[in-house]
């Protein structure tokens, strides 16, 4: 008989009440779910994370599997996969797995950056306060010089930009329930932790009321016992 | 031992010059070479489409497989994987097919939409001579009385966007030779029908000289013994 699988560790992004809320986190509680794996977690704030793993992850999530530490949602999936192999797949071919990371590019450049462009301000209010300065001070560096509130005066100007980009979505999902066809896969958790992050902070919905989107949101939120449900979760819509 | 099966005939648009040039002819001739499919090719105008079928059909391609005759790529697609199951499968699991489908839809409406914006008409320019008035008139007609050549007048300032909406594929492809990984798949063989069709027609070129896409395109041109070449094609960069 096998030794027993040492208990998995995730090292999560929390914010100021807690809540989990770092899109590629997200990714992997889909992930690990899917796949029946228990985990214990380990909050942690935007200020802590470099310190934690003495300069050897500089973001999260991180897993930790017995003597496995690793970094970066990809190689955490793939590893999960392999490390696993009797427990339900991620990915069930090579293409599948090719698939989904195209969809992930298109999803990172296309809706993703134009999600942290409107919700950056609402990211840092809903820090820990001991992590405000930090998260301020670092993200408008990459600014030039503008403070967050200057960057996203103009966000309801890029609303809908934003629900434009998700057109291939709802064209796919008035055929399929989930991106990955009849059952949900690793794309749908790539999405549905986009929204879930959104949700963790957002104080303008990024959607309108009927969009065509909200029932697959419900329905992945709904995913293995309710998962992504939350009172602390603001509207979407 | 089985019946023969009998041998595809496949109907397809061609231009003037007999050139075959529809994207979606395109996914099927890759898709037959892909399975090791041989076919015969049934040329048509794109005034001869409607009536060949006595209605049945109003767009190629048209497979004719015995008693089995059906339009639409991906009827046609899904159709080859059941006919044919032990040829080289084109799809290996549903959730492959189900996000190539997300992708056919992200590329139609981010980037075939803006192809056949900027050369609607160097397709009617390239349409036989005898194709050109009613291509003229069924196409005009769904730009509410705009000529194409007035549709078409500011064509060289929608290039930047198109090259910009190619970005999530050239991320892609930094990583894996082919949209499908390790070996093309069906995405890939959406994608290169689109530039075949392009560059079955265009005046001016789609993509700039050093774009990171072009040994994609080069490769993808080469696949079956190189597919798709042909002296009649136009310049990409």
């Amino acid at each position: 008989m096998a030794a027993p699988q040492p208990k998995i560790k995730l090292y999560e992004l929390a914010l100021g009440n807690g809540r989990s809320a770092s899109p590629f986190v997200w990714r992997i509680r889909y992930a690990l779910a899917h796949k029946g794996l228990a985990f214990d977690s380990v909050p942690l704030g935007f200020r802590e994370i470099p310190g934690e793993f003495a300069g050897r992850f500089k973001t999260v999530p991180v897993i930790e599997c017995g003597d496995t530490m690793m970094a970066e949602s990809w190689d955490i999936a793939e590893y999960l996969d392999r490390a696993y192999p009797d427990n339900r797949p991620l990915f069930s071919s090579p293409a599948e797995l090719a698939m989904v990371r195209l969809t992930d590019q298109w999803f990172m450049s296309e809706v993703m950056r134009k999600l942290f462009r409107i919700y950056i301000l609402d990211v840092h209010d809903a820090a820990h306060p001991s992590d405000q300065p930090y998260f301020r001070e670092s993200r408008e560096k990459g600014l030039r010089g503008r403070t967050l509130e200057d960057f996203t005066a103009d966000r309801l100007t890029r609303l809908p930009a934003l629900r434009e980009a998700l057109a291939p979505l709802r064209a796919h999902l008035a055929t399929f329930p989930f991106l990955g066809g009849a059952e949900p896969n690793f794309a749908d958790y790539i999405v549905l932790g986009g929204f879930i992050w959104a949700a963790s902070v957002a104080t303008v919905p990024p959607l309108q009321a009927d969009d065509a989107l909200r029932p697959y949101l419900e329905r992945g939120f709904d995913l293995y016992g309710g998962l992504a449900r939350d009172p602390r979760m603001r509207p979407l819509y």
